[in-house]
């Protein structure tokens, strides 16, 4: 199975520049001008379109139980929305059920979810919900799988939030191992009070949310996870920054050297806080955690991102419909499952309102939304680039198309989509995972099953 | 003439990868596995090396009258040092003697002195030392030559300085044309007066140089470039960045949305100030403006570079001799030429105390060496990348090399060494310009005079 | 002439304590319980009122031509409606009108112009808008008549604007003599050039003033001064700070060392830019420069006000009439005269605004409003100050008036008030000029020409 | 039992002018000049000297049981000591054993420690160390004694540390009661695993308890508790700050409305962690916590002083002696009791080190060595102040005594002396308690027993 794309306009986090690539073997194997395939080779013709790196999405909520229910997608479902939005590969987190429970059960049920059903690479995050002498060396097997990076929660006290002992323990464990620990960075305490305050008040809409976790919250956060990150010297990787006050912080923190890198959210990027302010319970539709910010925090992240001061974009993907899950929370909104549905749109809405606006240029784009995650959670350069060995994971992108983002046309399974009716201007016109078309024109054209389980070597000594 | 380069580990500002790289007519054409040559061409065995892009300085001084003499190299002698080290491209500034001179004929002094002289490529800053409605349409006119960046001066009263009124103009001017303004950033008449009031108490000697251009002085020009910069959007480069004052400035510029980068230079990275108190008057080798600051500020921009918070990586080469020249300043700091001379030994330097201390990673090295250079003066991806139809201007280097810097052993034409007696971890073994191989293991083996001009379009609209 | 003020809740910068204060031959002379008085002393019955130092406004305008015209106050007008307002010194700018005429003229000029008219008392700042060798020496000897404080310029471009070298000595000499310098801090050629965009554009209405010196412009001024005052460890002092750009860069100055203080304006506290944006060139009576910020800055400079971050809470009093001077800029905004009158109002604005919504306290009111400008101008504790020996200026103030603002009922004489129909919560019920009855309950009752011009020797050294 | 000082020159924290001040039945009652006396009075002239408010240290330990020994000074040693120092009024900690004993107990224990012993008078913060519907009815209770203010720990895991649920209530609790906490900040675990990991390493001198508890350890601190505040708009006070990014992150916090005060203590402005360097265990006797900061920490804190950025200079004193104490942590810094004594002297140094300096100005001296802590603990203006009605705690100060600190001639019950052999320019030559003389030229001359526990109200609502 050999692929050649010609004369695309190739991109990368660095380069741009005009040439064929060939791919044989799932990997690129040469990349020069006027390339010659042969006759059973797939042919794409890529004249003024982009070719970019396989997108890659390194926070994906797939099989999720959470909050009294579970997300909506399956990895059949969700491979094949991202691979039609560009995405090759994601990074789902492991977060089991109980933490009793061995855990090479829960990577185990994780993986299995995936294993045989996703279309496109996939990889995970190990959550560290619990950290003691018992748990350790189970979690220390589990990277020896592959599982380079893990998850924590400085949130939701009482089910995933960890001590300050577990902490300080995770990162002397992370940095051992040389992995990288991402961290959900908002103050468990603050948020519990201040939403038992506000339903105490009578506040139960969705419109409430962001006031149960204002952005001090979470500034606190990141200022406690980069002081504990300080004390071993170990690399940490703030989710789903939002606000200015977070990001602000964590910049000061990288600023004296602590190793840390931020993730914004494209939803940070492109939607605000008056969204869950709509009329008739719509609001729980933009409900997640941290919550959707005031608008003017977009332009700090926009300039961020054109700094390359934030690494990622991604989405924290968790699929529920508005009817039946959303709308568990109705009289309280601490119960609205949390999640804003963007896997599928996530690589459009960046190119649509950053580049196209002319926001960030071309290179930044590939960089946060596919080579810094490669790089950060040691995929690269199997993922993440366009060298010679690299997987042939490629979307040559057409910025010309123009279409419109539905509920009706999407392939991520939930009932609604919070860019119902936005314009996008650019779609992948054709995605290939290890040299294998996938996705072609807004439809799936690849073969469930085929996605692989990336196994990482920890890179963060 | 056909070039082969095997098996090297390339490098770019983003990837790292091992392939063939193949050139053709001066670009690279293919880059594959196992890719043939013909007979005639030249082969490079990289086993075991790097493939670094061409590297770019893009702040040299070769034809330099400064300071009642003249700086000791000519293209033939900066250009063979240059490519010994590395560099391939460089850019150098145009100043001409007096601002009542046609503009034009400085441009054509300037060019005169490197055309069929150098052996490497070269480009120009416009030094911007006067704007009013008669040198507004000659600049332009240069512009339109292909110098798509202009230089200015906070510093230097009486001479390079220019007005608020003229730095408004050149705001606009360089925003019309898309021009970036690179700047020197050092309030006139601070300096100015701090020298006349050290010498005044006897102060004479190198070590109170520091005390003439305080850290605070810096921050101011940086402060004030910032705000013209932002009236009207222009895009501006700092160069020289040395503290700690000055880089934050800038980035807090940049945080609110002004399009500023920070040039630093590999003297501030390994060098400090306690150098200038040599004594004997040797500290007189270690005068440049800004001075070199404190030790402590060496940690702050690696920690910069790290994050790429810092664009480049320079040298302000400005070579003078410490025997008749440096010595002019012996009853008076202010008389010393400024400059310590580094062309030669930039790229090793920053390899040695950033990369093989892992200070910075190989990509990180690349774009601020390198990437960065190319993208921001208009030259990318002709320069500063390895990618098809770029410049076949490539650094096979060799980490396995140690050696040491000397003034005996060095081709630029100065008669010290700042770094006499250290020793490098790394050097080129093959540099090629366009094709042909100019540097080997430390020897030039280029030809003088196939330096070209570059010519560059504005791109900063 | 002998004064005795019973059972008053007296008030200073730190204390607050209930006695009796009895005052003689202009001074106070005894504070305790239950005093007795002669028979012929006046006894003014403070139970249940507040007994406050006298207030000093250190940023008055009287005699000011200025853009063409001049400002409507005279010192009678002035002082009446100063002391009514519970202001019982005001400190005002010389500022003559060439530079070439002799210097001593311009102090005799506006001293003159207060000698003998004004019922409350007075001092000046020099403003030095030239200095070189000839004026140097000039301006030493005005300081030695008793003018302890300069005032400059970094705005106004081709008028009272100074150029680097002059601001360099400028602070040398106040650093010599132990002088303190106010400055107006805007960069005037940002300011020259946005005006002349602006107009070019057609944006010739008042709501284009804001945006021809937006924040930054200040924030330029401020760091620009801050840089020189530290070269020589000069105390300096930003009038009419009003952004938090310009606010966070002082106290960044200040942090590091810098003999920097901080001046407010009470219009900058209570309006906003909005106003400046009222329809039929109503905006035009809200034209001051700095302009009015936008309304979030208020909380910025309460919460300073509160933490005593900023210094003074001033007026920069410069009253031009609605009629027949503003409307001098019908079509073009920078011929509007700059300034809204507030010299009457502002002590019950603050009181209003600040003590009676509990943003600050009683002893901080004091200071902002009389105690600080005392301090920092040489008055203390003659002014300022309730304690032995101190002026007996005093103001009775009753915090249970309720009235409202009007240009009809103001005692200043200027066609409109900016703060027309606002409520004010307390207004002085009796004011005393060094021992003298001057104001009762909203009335003057004072002695024109008996405002003393206060001598104040150097402090800062 | 009347008193009148005369001719003083009277300093508060504002003022400053010469009077004559007369004292009945323990309260201050006229201020004049050439006030009489009847024949019975104390008279003290105080010509060419300065006259103080009574001082006030707010932040003192007497009894203490820490870390398996006892504090050694009583009340009588103690008292005796501040009288002496000048030191009228001290705040001690009331912090009981377990948290299971009725808190009235421990409140019982710690006023049964002082009624009747103490010769200066004394009030207490309610260490809060554990809070829940058990306790905070007791607590509440407590404060209706006469007890306004709250003492927490961040720090000290596994004893008073408190979890971010009780810090959430206490913070709840003092808004609702408008008491002020007061907070110890460091992070427990951070400062318990660095420890760990010290003594592990073989680092068990006292130079390494610096690196037990760094910089960001007290940052992490006071951000952590800065955040909580703001969520309920409680006003907090940060003892013992002595490290510029502890203070920064108080300012930050102060800057956006919380209402933080800070506290320093005399010992971080004169001395500096190489004193815990000093050999033969001598370094022992510099312990305490947070640690002595590194000296350019000096700087941060004499400006912030200067500028009253920070509130208060207290001393945390708690006295254990080198021999048998300090000695039982000879192999294990860990075990080292806490403290360097400095009750008696903290006020001789910072006017020695302070205003004899002119580091900062004789208002902002007693100020922050006395004011502020009347006001902010809700003694003002009985305590803290020089005006009628005032409690008669007065402190007649000889500028120019000259001494020498010995261990061999303190008061206070301990075996050495940080400051052996110190200079002092400055000591009391008279102190009244409540208009009784108590002190006189460095020896005790007042009344054990005398002083009164100050009941004080809730002010910070």
């Amino acid at each position: 199975m050999s692929l050649l794309i010609k004369q695309g306009n190739i991109v990368t986090a660095s380069e741009n520049y005009t040439a064929d690539i060939y791919c044989e073997d799932e990997q690129i194997t040469r990349i020069g001008k006027n390339l010659d395939a042969p006759p059973h080779a797939t042919v794409i013709d890529a004249t003024g379109k982009y070719v970019f790196p396989g997108f890659i999405d390194p926070h994906v909520h797939v099989y999720l139980p959470f909050m009294g229910t579970y997300a909506k997608d399956t990895y059949e479902t969700a491979s094949r929305a991202a691979l039609v939005g560009g995405t090759t590969t994601l990074i789902e987190m492991i977060c089991q059920a109980t933490s009793e429970q061995p855990w090479r059960d829960g990577f185990e049920l994780w993986k299995g979810k995936a294993d045989g059903k996703s279309a496109c690479d996939y990889t995970f995050h190990q959550g560290v919900t619990r950290l003691d002498q018992e748990t350790a060396p189970q979690i220390e097997e589990i990277v020896k799988q592959g599982v380079a990076s893990f998850k924590i929660f400085l949130a939701y006290k009482g089910a995933f939030n960890i001590s300050d002992e577990e902490l300080y323990q995770t990162m002397a464990l992370a940095k051992r191992l040389g992995v990288i620990v991402t961290a959900h960075c908002e103050n468990a305490e603050l948020v519990f009070e201040m939403q038992k305050k506000l339903l105490g008040e009578g506040k139960t809409g969705p419109e409430w949310h962001y006031w149960s976790r204002p952005p001090r919250t979470q500034a606190e956060g990141v200022h406690h996870l980069a002081t504990f990150a300080e004390a071993h010297g170990t690399h940490v990787y703030v989710v789903h920054t939002s606000c200015r006050e977070a990001f602000e912080t964590g910049m000061a923190a990288a600023a004296r050297g602590v190793n840390l890198k931020m993730e914004t959210l494209i939803q940070y990027l492109v939607l605000d806080d008056s969204y869950t302010q709509l009329p008739n319970f719509e609001g729980a539709k933009f409900i997640m955690s941290p919550p959707l910010p005031t608008k003017e925090n977009q332009d700090v992240f926009w300039n961020a991102l054109r700094n390359r001061w934030v690494a990622t974009v991604a989405t924290d993907h968790a699929p529920f419909d508005f009817q039946g899950q959303k709308e568990m929370g109705r009289d309280d909104f601490t119960k609205i499952p949390n999640g804003i549905p963007s896997l599928e749109d996530r690589v459009n809405l960046l190119y649509t309102h950053g580049v196209a606006t002319g926001r960030i240029d071309l290179n930044t784009f590939v960089d946060a939304a596919s080579t810094q995650a490669a790089k950060l959670f040691g995929m690269f350069p199997r993922k993440g680039a366009i060298a010679l060995g690299s997987d042939a994971d490629l979307v040559v992108y057409d910025p010309n198309y123009r279409g419109v983002i539905s509920a009706k046309t999407q392939l991520i399974n939930v009932d609604y989509s919070a860019f119902e009716g936005w314009e996008i201007k650019g779609r992948p016109s054709a995605v290939t995972v290890r040299g294998e078309l996938a996705a072609q024109d807004g439809k799936f054209v690849g073969t469930i099953g085929r996605g692989q389980f990336i196994k990482r070597e920890p890179t963060h000594f």
